[in-house]
C-alpha cells in the first residue's frame, strides 16, 4: 500500500515544479538503480545468515522494501524513451545519490548498532560517496553483514562515480570534464544509451581490479571475508575497513604495499585502463595527468619521510612505507590508516591538510580538486605570466597534446573557485555548530574531498565521527555529496533559472 | 668612503645580470625614495630629543646613512630619461620595498630594544607593507621616537601602495588591476611621469584624511602624539599602535567608532576620493565594488554579533561595536584590536580566518584578495553556469557598467589561484619551522593578506610575533612583501624568462 501510495506524489511533484521537465525517464532510472541496491542487500543477509546472526532479518526487510519501491517506480514510469537531456541528467545525478543513501541507511538504522537515523544516513552517504568517514566504533566485533554492507556501498559508489565521470559530467561540462569526452558520446541529448555501453566496459575493469586486489590481500594473510571487503573499499578509494585500527590492524607490510598499489590504481583514469586492455599499453604511461599524479605523490612522500625523521617517529623502510601509505591514502581520498600521522607533529598536520584537497585523476574513483585541474590552472598561470612579459606574443596552451580551449580553462577556474568557497562556507557552518577550528576546517575539507579522516583528536586518523553533534553530521553529509558531484551538479538545482522554461 | 664605495657595485651588478635592462632610471628612483626615507628619520629624532631620550642619536645616525646612500645613488644615476618600461617597473616595484625595509630596520636594530636584525627587519617590513604584525612588547613604555617611526613606516607604506595600485599595477596587468587604468595613463612605456602626477593628487587626499583622523582622535581624548601615530596607522590600514593593548587600551567607544570610520575610508578606492573632491559626489556610492564591500562588512558583522550572543561574551552596543571594529579591522587588513576575538569561541576563529583573505577595495591601502576580484570570480561563475544550462546563448559580462573582458577574468582567476597556492606553500613552510597548525595557517594568511594579528595564543590579537623562531620571521617577512606586491610582481623576477632577451 505504502509503496503504491508514493507514486502519485512523485509524479505530481514533477508536474508542479517544472512543467516542461519530463520526469518519467529520470524516475525510471532511479527506480532501476534503487531496485539494484535493494537486491544487493540480500548479500549481507546471506553473510549474516551463514554465521547465524539475527541481523539477516534486517537486511532481508530493508532489501524487500528497497527492491519493491525501486521496481515499482521503474514499472510505473517505464517507457521506451531512455535518453536524457542535460536538465534531466542534472536532476538524476543529484537525486540518485540522495535516494540511494536514504535506502542504504536502513540496515544501519535497523540493525543493533544504537545508531540514530542521522548516524545511519551519514554512514550510508559516506559509503556511497566513497568518503569512508565512519560513526561506528567496535568494527572488529561487528557481524559480517554490516561490514559487507559498508564495503558494498563504497564499491557501488565507486562504480557509479566512474560511470558518472566518463558518461555524464563531460556532457554537462562540469569543471572542465568536457576535456575527457569519450569520442563515443558526442551528443549531449542522448546520454543514457552510450552511458550504458561505457558502463559495462568500466564495470568489467572495476570488477577485475577488485578480484585481483582481493586475491592479493587473501594471499598476504587476510581472511577471505576481510580480503573481499577491503578489496571493494580499496579499488573504490573508499576506506571503510573491518577493523577500528583500519589496515594498520593487520600489522603486515605486505598488506600495506598491496593497498598502496591498488589505491593508486583506483585513482588512475579508468578510460586509460580500457585502452590498456585493448593493447594500447603506452597510453597510460604517456598520459600527462598520470605522470603529474605520480610526481606529486613522490614530492609529498619525500616531505612525509622527512617529517618522520625530524620528529624521530620512524626511519628506514617503516618511514617510507608509512609515508607512501598515508600520503596515497589521503591524496586519493581513500582514508585508510596504518599509523596516526596526526601524531607525527604539527608539520604533518599541515601537510595532510593540504593533501586533502589534491585528489587523484579525472575519471577515477578518487575525489578532490584532481590533478588535471591543477595542471590546467598552472598552464593558465604560465600563459598569464607570458602575456604580462610579452603582451604582443600569442601563445597556444596545450594539455596532453591537445589544444586547451578557453572554455575548459574557464570551467576549471570556476570549479576551483567554487570548491574553495564551498569549503570555506562548510567550515564556517561546522564551526557554528560548535566544532573547534581544526575539526571544522579539516572536517569540511575531508567531506568535500571525500577523503574520510580529518585532523585533530576527534576526527583524525585515530578518531571517529560518532561524537559530533547531529547537525554537524548532516552538514558533513551534504558536503560529501556536494564534493562528490563536483559541486556544480548540486548548485545548479538550486537556481530558479534551472527550473524556468 | 663607504657610501661612495657602493656605487660601482650597484652599477656593475646591473651590467652583469641583464645587459639589455637599463638600471639607471630604476636606481635613480630607488635612490630618491631611500633619501626621502632617510630624511623622515629626523622626525623621530626630533621627538626623542624633545623628551630628552638618547635614542635621538640612533635616528640621526640611521637618517644620515640612509639619506647619504640614497642621495648618492640618485646623484650617480641621475639622468633625463625618467620613463620606465614594464620590466624596469617590475624590478623597481619589488626592489624598492626590500631596500626601504632594510634601511627602515636600522633604527629598530640600533635602538635599545634588544631586537636581533631579523626582528628589526620583520618590524620594518611589517610597517612598510602596512601589515602591522609586531615583535615589540612593552609599547606603552617606549620612547616616542620608535613609536613615531613605526607610524611613519606604515604611513609611507600606505601611500606607496596607493600610488603603486593606481599608477603601476594596472600597466603591468597584475591580477586584473588593468580594469582600474586611470584614463591619464594609457602608455605602458611611460609609467613614471604620469605616476608622479597622480601621486601628488593621491598624496593630498591621503594627507587630508590623516589630518582629519588625527583631529578626531585628539578631540576624542587621545594625546596629540597618540592621535598622530594612530591617524597615520589607521588611514594606512596598518594597525601599529602605541599600546600593547592596541586601540582597546584607550577604552573609549568614541575612539573605536572613529577608527571604524577611518579604517573603512582607508579601504575605499582612492581614485573615487579624487572624483569626490572634484564634485562628483555620486560616483563613490554608485561604485559596485564599494557597495559589495559595505555589504560584505554587514554580513560578517551580523555573524560576529551572533557569535558573541551565542558565547555570551557581550550584548547590545558593546557586541555591535566589537563586531564592527574587529570585522573591519581584519577585513581591511588594519589589525587593530579592541578585544581578543579569538576568545569568543571556536566559531570566531573560523570566521576571522576567512575574513583574513577578503581585503578591501582595489586602489586603497588595504590588502587581501580584494572585493573586486571576488566580484569578477562570481561573475565568471554565473556566466559559466548560464553556459552549462543554455549552451547556445551568448552572454556579455559587465562589471560596474563596463564590459568585463576575458583578459581581466583570466588575470583575476590566475591571481586567486596563485594567492591560495602562495598561502598553502607559506603555511607548509611555516609549519616545517615548527609552528603549530593554527599559528602556521593563520600566520601565513595574515602575512600574505597584510592583516597583522593571526589566530591562536601565540600570534592572536592578544599575542605577539616576538617568540617565533628567526626563520619563521624571515618567511613571514617574505610573505608580507609577496602579498603586498600582489604576488605576480615578485614571482616574475624569479623567472629566467624575465632576465632573457
Amino acid at each position: 500500500m505504502f509503496v503504491i501510495g508514493l507514486f502519485p506524489i512523485a509524479v505530481r511533484f514533477g508536474a508542479i515544479c517544472a512543467p516542461p521537465m519530463e520526469f518519467r525517464p529520470v524516475l525510471m532510472i532511479i527506480g532501476a538503480l534503487t531496485a539494484t541496491l535493494g537486491c544487493s542487500m540480500f548479500l549481507p543477509a546471506l553473510a549474516d545468515a551463514l554465521v547465524g546472526n539475527p541481523d539477516w532479518i534486517v537486511f532481508v526487510t530493508a532489501g524487500l522494501i528497497t527492491t519493491f519501491l525501486g521496481a515499482g517506480t521503474w514499472a510505473a514510469t517505464f517507457g521506451k524513451d531512455r535518453s536524457l537531456n542535460a536538465r534531466q541528467a542534472f536532476f538524476l545525478t543529484a537525486t540518485i545519490w540522495i535516494v540511494l543513501a536514504f535506502f542504504g541507511a536502513l540496515p544501519f538504522y535497523w540493525a543493533d548498532l544504537q545508531l540514530s537515523y542521522t548516524d545511519a544516513f551519514f554512514e550510508s552517504m559516506s559509503g556511497l560517496t566513497t568518503t569512508g568517514a565512519t560513526v561506528i566504533t567496535g568494527l572488529d566485533n561487528l557481524p559480517p553483514g554490516i561490514l559487507l554492507w559498508r564495503g558494498l556501498l563504497e564499491w557501488f559508489g565507486g562504480l557509479g562515480i566512474i560511470v558518472m565521470a566518463v558518461a555524464v559530467l563531460p556532457m554537462l561540462q562540469i569543471g572542465g570534464m568536457q576535456m575527457f569526452k569519450a569520442e563515443a558520446f558526442d551528443t549531449p541529448d542522448k546520454i543514457l544509451p552510450r552511458a550504458a555501453q561505457i558502463a559495462s566496459g568500466m564495470m568489467s575493469i572495476y570488477l577485475f581490479l577488485t578480484l585481483v586486489c582481493a586475491m592479493a590481500y587473501w594471499s598476504a594473510g587476510m581472511s577471505l571475508f576481510d580480503a573481499t571487503v577491503h578489496a571493494m573499499t580499496t579499488v573504490a578509494t573508499g576506506g571503510f575497513s573491518t577493523k577500528d585500527a583500519s589496515i594498520g590492524g593487520f600489522d603486515s607490510a605486505m598488506i600495506d604495499y598491496i593497498a598502496i598499489i591498488f589505491m593508486i590504481l583506483g585513482a588512475l583514469p579508468f578510460l586509460l585502463f580500457l585502452r590498456f586492455f585493448h593493447a594500447d599499453f603506452k597510453s597510460i604511461f604517456q598520459d600527462s595527468q598520470v605522470r603529474a599524479f605520480l610526481m606529486t605523490i613522490c614530492a609529498f612522500v619525500i616531505l612525509a619521510v622527512g617529517i618522520q625523521y625530524i620528529s624521530s617517529v620512524a626511519t628506514g623502510e617503516t618511514a617510507l612505507r608509512h609515508a607512501l601509505f598515508s600520503v596515497i591514502s589521503v591524496m586519493t581520498g581513500t582514508g585508510y590508516a596504518t599509523t596516526n600521522y596526526g601524531a607525527w607533529g604539527s608539520q604533518a598536520v599541515t601537510l595532510f591538510f593540504i593533501l586533502t584537497f589534491i585528489g587523484g585523476c579525472a575519471g577515477s574513483t578518487s575525489c578532490g580538486i584532481k590533478i588535471f585541474r591543477f595542471q590546467v590552472l598552472f598552464l593558465n598561470l604560465k600563459q598569464h605570466i607570458r602575456e604580462i612579459l610579452y603582451p604582443s606574443v600569442v601563445y597556444v596552451k596545450r594539455y596532453n597534446g591537445a589544444i586547451l580551449t578557453e572554455d575548459v580553462s574557464a570551467s576549471v577556474m570556476s570549479f576551483a573557485f567554487l570548491y574553495i568557497m564551498a569549503f570555506m562556507v562548510l567550515a564556517l557552518l561546522l564551526s557554528l555548530t560548535g566544532l573547534d577550528p581544526l575539526t571544522a576546517f579539516s572536517g569540511a575539507a575531508t567531506a568535500i574531498s571525500n577523503v574520510g579522516p580529518g585532523l585533530g583528536e576527534t576526527i583524525g586518523p585515530a578518531g571517529n565521527f560518532s561524537t559530533l553533534p547531529e547537525v554537524s553530521k548532516w552538514l558533513l553529509s551534504a558536503g560529501m555529496i556536494v564534493g562528490r558531484l563536483e559541486i556544480f551538479t548540486v548548485i545548479v538545482l538550486f537556481l530558479p533559472r534551472f527550473w524556468r522554461h
